[in-house]
């Protein structure tokens, strides 16, 4: 008896299930430069995604989002709202718990709280970086995995571990800063954040155009045509050269493959992931057959002949999917 | 009814604890060069710490370990084993999967299943470093918390990752192989592993001493009376000569501080932990006061100001207390 109750229950919550699955939910990513928003269904983007600059203050923040929302409402049946936000965030209770220097003021927003009241829909809040890293894992179908780091190579560095299909999200909301892994100890390059010798100092998009201009200003332009664009010259403008020959181009892009390899090894040794995804706007410069090899020279054979490092797969949609999901997995859970 | 049961089960299962738990176990800590032993009761050796020289060859140690088991079997009723054993363990299957040089031919022996079948006796086997973590948070009353970080400062450096009372053993069995974190990124210094630039290379009792040959080699006696010794120095004559206003010995001993601090941030990073318990032979040298303020000069602010950093408390013991912990809780758990 006790037995057949809960098998009915059981239906009745995986029909419930069904049932909410089968509503599209709206994924927001709120970056510092614009927020971006489209309806959801099965992990996929079934609308377009529709772009608006990023209004300054919290106050217009919520406007914003709130009229992304009510939009798409007009003309479709919402299930729940992902947002993905830079800052540092309390998932529980969806507040902002620590701003970015692109979004002033942020800092302190029960983002959630507001949403929620304002539109009767169930919303789930996450760290952007968190988020995208969650949308890659599960569209990866590597939510059974008992590791998967995701590493955004970006302007800068940013990160998410995923721990057998759950976000791990530290003791204070703020694990996966991995752009700030220390790869340096004799303050050779300062990084955005006022630290030293982070990753992202290095192996983000800065950090390349860093190391070229480091690199092309010892040279002279007999050695490179690159030589007298030490401080002008673009990510792009390297590689193309190095791909037509020119040996400088060629040792910036392999440094900087060694510096992106350095935070890697770290997190290897550390988490023992079952892979490494790659993502973000630099990504598509990564040869990965250099950053496996000098990967597996510079960690431990156990650890480096198990653990894969693949490309990601969602780019720039990657943190509207996540937090779609992420806002579908809160209501199954509920 | 269904309820009424499960209130009974649930009582009769909470008895089976109790019984379980009343009955010590015996902890054993596999070291390359000793084999240790004592009867563990709620997280208290309860017995004298019976050791022995390390056999060459796998037959020889597992010789040894159940005659050690069967010598205290005489006198006590056992009611399980805990085996920390160097190498990387497949906990599941209890079959030690990749070994150090310490332990020549250890790899793949099933150690779990040939000490079950030989004492009839239920067996954990984990590797030593997370052995010593588990013991460490569950006796600081740490096994609540999001994620405790265990690093061990020894003659290597090692480490094990708590989560929410849990160890964290990675995708392959080798997580928290913290000592292998690069600290530095152009070959300055060659680690026992084969690897360049490890933190282990400069936050070890290894680490300490390279430091200071390397420093001590380039003053004169008039600077240091430590100046002649940089070959056959020691931590301690370091330490005790920074305590009588040596500023070499100080610089040597400021250095090692900043060499430990290299690898605490990009863990504090990565991980975001409650705090990091810090063990072993050479924790007693380090000045928490100098470290924390090292830390948090590295370390973003929303980070640096959350993440504690504090002693560990069981020292040699903490291998034995945690196997036995361990199997504790895996007879509590079946």
């Amino acid at each position: 008896m006790a037995q057949g109750t809960g098998a009915a229950n059981s239906q009745q919550a995986q029909q419930g299930t069904d049932i909410k699955h089968k509503m599209p939910v709206l994924g927001i990513d709120l970056g510092g430069t614009k927020l971006s928003c489209a309806m959801i269904l099965d992990n996929k983007i079934v609308s377009d995604v529709r772009k608006v600059p990023t209004p300054k203050g919290a106050g217009k923040i919520i406007d914003a989002i709130l009229k992304l929302i009510a939009d798409f409402q007009k003309d479709n049946l919402i299930g729940g709202v992902g947002i993905a936000t830079a800052g540092i965030v309390n998932v529980e209770t969806g507040e902002i718990l620590g701003s970015t220097g692109n979004l002033p003021g942020w800092e302190g927003t029960p983002i959630k709280t507001i949403i929620e009241q304002q539109t009767m829909l169930p919303v789930h809040v996450e760290n952007d970086a968190n988020a995208a890293a969650y949308g890659e894992t599960h569209v990866a179908n590597l939510s059974k995995k008992a590791c998967v780091c995701v590493v955004t190579l970006g302007t800068g560095i940013g990160g998410g571990i995923v721990v057998f299909g759950k976000l791990y999200r530290g003791a204070h909301w703020a694990a996966g800063e991995v752009g700030h892994i220390k790869v340096a100890m004799d303050n050779r390059r300062l990084c955005t954040c006022g630290l030293f010798d982070c990753w992202e100092a290095f192996g983000s998009g800065k950090g390349f155009l860093a190391t070229a201009k480091e690199i092309l200003s010892q040279v002279s332009k007999e050695q490179s045509e690159l030589a007298q664009l030490a401080d002008t010259v673009t990510v792009e403008l390297v590689i193309e050269n190095a791909q037509s020959g020119d040996v400088v181009a060629q040792r910036i892009v392999q440094t900087w493959h060694e510096h992106v390899v350095s935070g890697l090894v770290s997190l290897a040794h550390t988490l023992d992931p079952d892979c490494f995804l790659v993502s973000g706007g630099m990504s598509k410069f990564v040869n990965y057959d250099l950053l496996r090899e000098l990967f597996v020279d510079r960690t431990l054979p156990r650890i480096a002949e198990k653990v894969e490092i693949l490309p990601a797969q969602l780019g720039t949609d990657a943190g509207i999917i996540g937090a779609a999901r992420l806002v579908v997995d809160a209501i199954i859970a509920n």
